[in-house]
């Protein structure tokens, strides 16, 4: 199942496992916290764009069992390889990976609405910052193929009325965040602003809109007080929640 | 010098006093964050908007004495009372309050452009919670003589290009101030979420937004760790800064 740079590793979560490679961009805590902040409706649909390794569906799959997911991933080879994840984790009746570019939604799921739309998507904008010289990883962290507004547009599309989109990203992009949500008629209705300790500003933001929803934003923060063993299990504390 | 129903209280700052009534809305711990939040050009110009008893001018006068200070405030009785405790603090050469209508920045404002624009609104929308028996506590906390767009507004005509604009809300309504300042052209450039302490979920937010600003913003939080004698002293700590 292992293709060479390929390793396999640990979730620490129900026994979880998932293929990482040294070619293409890791998961990052920010997928972890998408996963657990995204609000479920465990019978329902999902779907997970900018999957990459398939990180969100598999902690999503195993929290809940009953949810049906999608996810999409423009690079062959890391959905190649998410879907080996997922056959290794016996999740090929619950999670199936689509090789797409998001711009073409309307043509992949052509009418079809999912109960949630999560997505963990290149942070920094063209021109911002130095862009990896290997060009996977490069897509997967800056907008070279996608840009924000690409992202809500297409889980606009995915969205159900009343459904919900939940998404993480950087805190300065907040501003474009919150407007495009809007815009695309995904009300922001909760925002998390994540820092790693309280002494420390917020670098990230996990938002949530829904499809159709009033304007009210509830605004809380959370710490992230520590990670151990590196990512594989990452203890929140919110003491507000 | 005082009226029926009016107290000389002391600011507790540079031997600043101010007229507070009960017949009006009284200033809150968010006036003076706003005061010591704004990015102040010392030797500038500055407006408060809703200035009501004239709290953001005062405080802003003692801290930048070279700072030429402009205030509107719509009710007579109100603008009345800031003159009086402009009078009273002997700042009349430094602060000029101006009784009219920020819907009619134009007319009484012609053409003139401030470095600094400053504004603490009514928070609540239209239809949520109780409107206030007395008209004018009711105008100081209801958005009924103005909308947060009716200030965005009148404050993107008087902020030069490349001044700026401060002001405090409420964080349920982030998404309109961000969204409202970006239309405006007062690009958000810097957020603070203020919670009362760092287990408390944030309900106030102050934002700056510059005239022609580029899209990036800057996030903090901020507690309150202590509030001294009412709201006489605030005192903050913010680690991060």
């Amino acid at each position: 199942m292992l293709k060479d740079g390929e390793a396999l590793e640990e979730l620490g979560t129900g026994g979880l496992k998932i293929i990482q490679s040294d070619k293409f961009f890791k998961f990052g805590t920010d997928a972890v916290l998408l996963s657990r902040f995204a609000g479920v409706k465990p019978t329902g649909t999902a779907i997970d764009l900018c999957t990459g390794s398939g990180i969100v569906p598999l902690l999503l799959s195993a929290a809940y069992p009953a949810l049906s997911i999608e996810a999409l991933e423009i690079s062959p080879d890391m959905a190649d390889m998410a879907r080996r994840s997922v056959a290794i984790n016996a999740r090929s009746e619950q999670i199936h990976i689509t090789c797409g570019d998001l711009l073409n939604v309307r043509e992949l799921y052509r009418g079809r609405q999912f109960d949630l739309v999560t997505c963990n998507p290149p942070y920094m904008k063209k021109g911002s910052g130095r862009i990896n010289p290997n060009a996977e990883k490069a897509a997967a962290r800056h907008e070279l193929l996608c840009t924000l507004e690409d992202v809500v547009r297409a889980a606009a599309y995915l969205t159900k009325p009343g459904g919900t989109f939940a998404m993480v990203h950087r805190s300065e992009r907040l501003t474009d965040i919150l407007c495009q949500m809007r815009a695309a008629n995904l009300e922001p209705k909760r925002l998390i602003l994540v820092s790693d300790r309280p002494e420390k500003a917020p670098d990230l933001v996990l938002v949530e809109g829904r499809r159709g929803g009033k304007t009210q934003l509830t605004v809380e923060t959370l710490y992230i007080e520590e990670i151990k063993h590196g990512w594989k299990t990452v203890s929140l504390r919110n003491a507000h929640r």
